[in-house]
């Protein structure tokens, strides 16, 4: 499994530092590599490139892979600005806005999401239908029906979702900042390599069952898990007072969801062709202590 | 020249709005339409279609013309933030973070920009190459290297630009910042109806001239105008030290170089078929008090 991770990653890395390479030497493009570079678990492109796999050569998605991270990493600084989640530190590292003041973070973001369009844009393993094909994937599972649209629920619930009762709305915010995201990185890579709808509504199943598994894992994580091992503030959740899965099931039932969801991920895809790829970033994306 | 200029505005304001009533309801989408619908001069979209119906119909060019309206829209969103130019008013109403909040404000701006992109992918009267090129262009103009860029080195020249010796960066700045969009606006619209590098190259050159003159009046009104006239604050420029026009060349200097400037747009395209409406908005975009 780490021989497969570690060759996808190896591309991802230098297919997403080939990109900003070319942006050239600026403050800005400074801000747009800074939290890019702060590296994580590269999750969305390696599902982008699994997902391609088994429908061709995953070497087509790379630049899918890159645009879906820098959509990914344009949602981080955004969220850590003081209007925001008001963090501090990712990944162990100062927050791209501690570095380089508010107004570049948020330019820094802007600029990566018009990156991550352009980018597809211009990538030459693509044709011009499969880059308007996987643009539109990216724009409606990224925006205001996505991830951002999860982002702005997240705010107007801040601090408010604190009775059992409200655990529905809260799983509709991550589904929407989380999970289409995943959901986009498998469709982009299955489109890049020409896969049908049949395709993209399995992997969209899949998404959504891995999504709830990577969720219940990040939970149990905030409440078990500390600054050292995550590089970022941990039980604020709990701080916060804010349901999470440990909370509302308590921490030996939420380690079950958590084997369920990824149990049930994997056997949605168990009859799919040359799957053996997938199924291990799937298990890559919830056995983890950070 | 009214009724030319009213006739696309009534197609612009159409079409923008479709595509805001598309986005359903929910707190972001509210705020992505609240200013967006604040009105403004849209002079990007006219310039769009404009440049659209040298070279075919127009209004095959309506979704090009709405996107760059939405980028416009967000770069006002954001640059009205407290952490860029920390304006309440815009258009004579409280601005987007006043009404909204901070946080909002920011995903709304972020998701009008993946719409921007969304509503080209999904462009009926667009092949798919077309759409790949105008969103190649809307990326290129607006991102690192365009608006976004320019919005960023502002930043950076924050309260540095006093000097008539800094005049040369300031210009740059404008360019990247203003006359940019302005070219995107043209180029997109032109090359919707299939121009040709020629064509293209003549827009970006008149773009360029159009954008010295729009910039030389905004300083202009920036000193003489009022809040009840352009409805936001004035003298912003002048109380915060920063170069402008009438401040290096003077008053009367200013106002024959803005005249020059239009006279040597209007020069560059004097040679094209069909010109007229784009004379028009040319003068629309100089001659005006607000």
């Amino acid at each position: 499994m780490e021989k497969v991770i570690s060759k996808y990653l190896d591309d991802v890395e230098a297919a997403i530092d080939k990109s900003l390479v070319k942006l050239g030497e600026s403050t800005l493009a400074d801000a747009m590599r800074y939290t890019t570079r702060l590296g994580g678990k590269r999750i969305r492109p390696l599902l982008t490139l699994a997902a391609a796999d088994i429908y061709g050569d995953h070497k087509n998605a790379l630049d899918c892979a890159v645009a879906i991270e820098m959509i990914h990493t344009m949602s981080l600084i955004h969220d850590d600005l003081p209007a925001m989640d008001n963090d501090d530190y990712r990944r162990g590292k100062l927050t791209n806005h501690k570095v380089f003041g508010e107004a570049q973070a948020v330019l820094a973001g802007d600029s990566l999401t018009v990156y991550a369009f352009e980018v597809i844009a211009n990538s030459p393993a693509l044709s011009d239908k499969a880059k308007i094909d996987v643009m539109k994937i990216l724009a409606d599972y990224s925006g205001l029906n996505g991830m951002m649209g999860g982002q702005s629920l997240d705010i107007i619930h801040e601090n408010k979702l604190t009775d059992a009762k409200d655990f529905e709305i809260l799983k509709t915010i991550h589904f929407m900042k989380t999970t289409k995201l995943f959901q986009a990185g498998l469709l982009m890579g299955a489109v890049a390599n020409g896969a049908g709808n049949g395709a993209k509504h399995t992997l969209e199943q899949f998404g959504a069952k891995v999504g709830l598994a990577f969720q219940v894992q990040d939970d149990i994580l905030d409440e078990t898990s500390t600054f050292e091992a995550t590089g970022k503030a941990t039980q604020k959740d709990a701080l916060k007072g804010k349901l999470t899965y440990p909370k509302v099931f308590g921490l030996e039932r939420s380690k079950e969801m958590r084997d369920e969801y990824l149990t049930e991920a994997l056997g949605i895809i168990k009859d799919t062709d040359r799957l053996g790829e997938l199924r291990d970033i799937a298990i890559y994306m919830v056995v983890r202590d950070k």
